[in-house]
């Protein structure tokens, strides 16, 4: 048998602007009688990145998509991919596709306040990284996820809007299957799989438990120094499912 | 701290029309010592499935798109998405939008041949639920995993195409987040994440682990007697992204 185990780490406390994540990270994870090791994948949410890096952002009197609200979206826009009644979806400053820019008011205090993505969340993970590198000497991959709609599919699941130390693709073109078949296709973003799978632990409501813990998946990802979330990205042109929605 | 397990089987057998994947699953497990336990998940790669049921059908001279394999496709399809020289996207007989119906040749032995989705794949998880239950006495869910292409991102994860024994869905609509704030929106497709967890130990080539253990998972999931992957189908009408490709 191979397994891996995730672990997710209890009574994180409530993230502000200004405090250190990766020392929290450390100093919860050790509350929690748990160690880092040389090679842990470390999956974040999103939400307390944005809480750490003063990403929050009060509006006036919010109520559904005000002009205000869409305002906010539209700052951290660079394409609107369609704007409804029910949607508004935008190709993000980043490059990210993503509802509402990625701004949303789950687990962010006061009525009225809204969390926007980190600036920049390959540079945030990173420096997360380097962090508890210092911190414990252990090297560890960092994943940053957030929640994903999907077209064609009902309901949402995690997905990676940055990362470091890993690389996004396990890519099988080119090597064999069983019967020494060479596989043409099959390239799998393991970033956006360590995603969901946290989000098993994580939870979307109260649980406050917004850092998962993997290990035992040196075999299934490697490393890298220079990782890059616009590898994940893809142009409107290059999309198979161009015109199909 | 919470967590889970994931345990994929080693060693599995090549599968062949008409093997018994319960029964071969059960037997594999205890080779591998590993003994079931009331509430796990199991997560099995569609191929598998089937394999067992004869689901593998051998075209004549196949090379690329040829006509007989876009005949295939078509016997499986309910309705065309897109026919294009890059993709062939289809609502396929069972509601399912995937390309190609789902059909490929990647893990399949036979140059020509291809395999098919099983006609059923939630009939095809519950039976095998049922014959793990009565080889074991304990209580699982099933879940059947394929591969994925994704618009709006690069490259694949796994996904559900049939299950048993587990609810889809984790539903946080109407319940509070950390701030007593009513979540609205976030409704979770468990199925999806833990089919993408899986794929980290099955891989996509010559691993031959196409059977990955779930253990821990309890309060992140539902039991259901009366899983149905419909659940996860949206008409092309209901999709938020609806006219945004």
């Amino acid at each position: 048998m191979k397994s891996f185990t995730a672990i997710a780490l209890e009574n994180f406390p409530l993230i502000r602007d200004g405090d250190d994540l990766a020392k929290t990270i450390v100093d919860v994870a050790l509350k929690n009688d748990v160690s880092f090791e040389e090679g842990d994948v470390i999956v974040v949410a999103q939400k307390v990145f944005s809480k750490a890096e003063g990403r929050v952002v009060k509006l006036g009197e919010v109520i559904g998509k005000s002009s205000e609200f869409v305002e906010l979206v539209l700052g951290e826009t660079k394409r609107v991919v369609k704007a409804s009644h029910d949607i508004l979806l935008v190709e993000d400053k980043r490059g990210l596709i993503c509802i509402n820019a990625g701004i949303d008011k789950s687990n962010v205090q006061g009525r009225d306040n809204f969390a926007l993505l980190p600036e920049n969340p390959d540079e945030s993970a990173e420096k997360c990284r380097l962090t508890i590198k210092e911190l414990t000497g252990k090297s560890v991959a960092v994943i940053i996820s957030d929640t994903y709609s999907r077209p064609f599919r009902r309901a949402q699941v995690n997905f990676a809007i940055g990362f470091a130390g890993i690389g996004p693709f396990r890519d099988y073109r080119g090597k064999k299957d069983l019967f020494g078949q060479i596989l043409k296709v099959k390239n799998i973003a393991v970033v956006d799989e360590l995603a969901a799978s946290a989000e098993l632990l994580m939870g979307q409501g109260k649980e406050a438990r917004p850092v998962v813990i993997f290990r035992g998946l040196a075999d299934a990802i490697s490393r890298s120094e220079k990782a890059d979330m616009k590898a994940l990205y893809i142009s409107a042109n290059e999309d198979l499912f161009k015109d199909t929605l």
